[in-house]
């Protein structure tokens, strides 16, 4: 079964910021019935699986304020306007780790928060890494961990390692390193 | 190291629907610099991963009007306030999918989406499933559907299955699987 889509009568940003905009959509159910719907409307994201030739995977810890407590995530930022999601994942991969890639290769995307938020998230193994230097934004404090699979995975059963993007992703990882397990 | 935290000066409801508030808080950085932060403001959410006897789980798909298509998830539903994750869990997987479930075990939680949101999703195996009915709100136009996991797994890498919360609750599941091998 396809579900029917609705129709969006009329779009209006509500807040706007550097980062995102609260958007505001009127809009007619297949029922025929108008309403509303507040979402968070954004170009979508990059997130980078960066494999050392060890086997170790690259994160970055930072502070969420949200959450208020640190979070273990693989690198990933927002896609300015006209850039792509390769360009994305190249520079926040050194931007926030300081690491650059030789290859790159797309291995998903998923939506992070679809009920809330347009946001598409482009995933991206990079390998043939070599360390640079960091570039981070000043809102950006970060530290850059390298962790074996095995590490990772203990983190995300003990609940250290929270952050459902970068679960999503090593899920992807997990997918694409069981077919092409010669190579990582 | 430990990211020192920030500390929040002020909290103003900015929209208020009956799912989520936008939220717009005053802080102070460690550095000593004010600036605002908008963010979608939620108590909570729960997720389920039903385990039927064959062993197939239980998924439901829905249209979600942000991403214009429709979308296979685990069932999962915001937490009303003064409502436990277990309790939410219970009533969603009963009211999306239709299924009751006699056993409930934690397997972990995330934050879907932490740069914008301060929920976190507590996901939950149920087993001992029998299906009653659906109860589904006038929005939620859903379908019920059980796949093994191997089918799962390979619309997970075809992006057929893109919806990043079902993805990140997915790995928490096989995590939990490959400790619990005998009963599941």
């Amino acid at each position: 079964m396809k579900h029917p889509p609705w129709t969006r009568l009329s779009k209006r940003i509500v807040i706007g910021n550097p980062y995102y905009n609260v958007a505001l959509d009127r809009y007619v159910r297949p029922d025929g019935q108008v309403a509303e719907y507040h979402y968070i409307d954004i170009p979508g994201s990059a997130m980078v699986v960066p494999v050392l030739p060890d086997g170790r995977l690259v994160l970055v810890s930072q502070y969420r304020y949200l959450m208020g407590r640190d979070s273990l995530e693989f690198p990933a930022g927002g896609m300015p306007v006209g850039s792509s999601p390769l360009q994305t994942a190249r520079r926040e991969l050194r931007e926030e780790s300081g690491y650059e890639a030789a290859s790159w290769e797309k291995i998903g995307a998923f939506a992070p928060y679809n009920g809330v938020s347009n946001e598409m998230c482009h995933v991206f193994v990079a390998t043939g890494l070599s360390f640079v230097a960091p570039e981070r934004e000043v809102t950006e404090e970060m530290k850059t961990v390298e962790l074996f699979i095995e590490e990772i995975e203990q983190q995300v059963r003990s609940g250290e390692l929270w952050d459902g993007m970068t679960v999503a992703s090593f899920l992807l990882f997990e997918a694409y390193r069981g077919k092409h397990h010669d190579e990582l």
